[in-house]
């Protein structure tokens, strides 16, 4: 239906429409999200008009447009991350008043760790960039974590790609990698100082559904020099919180 | 492009295979999806390939369909919404860690509250069905509070209504509302003890952007006999130091 030439659904290109918005790009005009999506400027007018009327994206006075509020309705509304993000939220809080350090929650999504929260301290600097950002699963606790409970064709995959150091310390080697995983599945935890920044150490845990599997990873950056061992004791606990939650709610 | 006999776009036809989509109803087959959505099932099972394809929608192994977390990452990464989330989020907590009751931040979204955020005490019971939910402008606290100061037109059109009672105390009475409304403007908060449950009390207060605009109500649901003065007060602050966060970031 409405293919394009190059053969595109007219889904996959409202899907490049809403892919031009990002954190540093949240108003465009239509032209500009034509030229960004790879769109002839015609149908990019067109799927712009539409989203607008179906009030997925909002037009200004100026004629630039911006993601709108019912998107994000929608997109939360029947999601299984919403459910998931507020089983977490209390005890996110938790880990929070204890450690006083920014605390996530990530998933795994596209062979990326997808941060669905972070919780930063009340007197921490705001940090907006991180919700809905991403990070390499290799690179990041949560990552680590994500990537070693993972299905065996999933980290097959990532595995044998070139691993990309985010910082001198990201493990690039698909060998040490294994190891690593091994360790990660073996300790119920990963302390991961420098692999994303040299001054701080990522530590996560991973967070299961009632049948054990594997659904997120918790995490706290902690300055470099940190003793992780609060931290550990907090994330694990929290972890057999949200498991206990998501089970009983 | 692609209308419909009907007359409806493609991207109305993709936003109605969304909108089946509920707090109750994460996962559907193609053809509960095509059923709720009025489509023909061939267009509902072509729209939802594409989306799944797209990876807005996820399919597990039973063929059944649920909002996927790519379509959470796409509303949220370019969202002014997770913008004014993020300032609200330490200071709701504070708020929260003061008045210790469920905390929240509405905006106004086609005639209704809807609801971004919502914190509960760590020992209060999860209430996942909020986030993403909606109250009527003219019963809930957060959203006098935004009615109270939205523009004349929005307004009029919402006190012409038939207004529903959501609980017995709701008011109802438009030349009553409109007093009401004067009387928030004058005060900066309401107040507003069971107009949707009698058990409970909300206040609300404004949130104002760097140019003095409305753009959200901050609330707590108190019980019905609690004093609101630490609430009001807690409310004021944290609303004041969004705005500080919102001008100066």
């Amino acid at each position: 239906m409405a293919n394009s030439p190059s053969g595109d659904s007219m889904t996959a290109r409202v899907v490049r429409v809403l892919e031009t918005f990002t954190v540093d790009r949240t108003m465009q005009t239509a032209a500009e999200v034509g030229r960004r999506a790879g769109l002839p400027s015609s149908t990019a007018h067109r799927i712009v008009d539409e989203l607008v009327a179906a009030g997925l994206l909002d037009r200004d006075d100026e004629h630039r447009v911006s993601l709108g509020m019912r998107l994000w309705e929608l997109a939360l509304r029947g999601s299984r991350a919403l459910r998931l993000r507020q089983a977490a939220l209390p005890h996110m809080e938790r880990v929070q008043a204890t450690v006083r350090e920014h605390t996530q929650l990530a998933v795994l999504e596209q062979d990326s760790a997808l941060f669905l929260e972070r919780l930063s301290h009340p007197d921490a600097g705001a940090n907006i960039t991180r919700v809905a950002g991403r990070l390499p699963l290799h690179a990041s606790s949560s990552g680590l974590v994500l990537l070693a409970h993972a299905d065996p064709e999933l980290q097959e995959r990532v595995l044998t790609r070139r691993l990309a150091a985010v910082s001198p310390e990201t493990t690039t080697d698909a060998a040490a990698l294994r190891r690593r995983m091994a360790e990660i599945r073996a300790a119920g935890f990963v302390v991961a100082p420098g692999s994303i920044e040299a001054v701080s150490t990522g530590v996560a845990v991973p967070v299961r559904d009632g049948d054990g599997a594997v659904i997120a990873a918790l995490s706290v950056v902690l300055p470099r020099e940190a003793s992780p061992d609060v931290a550990i004791a907090a994330l694990l606990q929290a972890a057999r919180s949200i498991r206990s939650d998501l089970t009983s709610h």
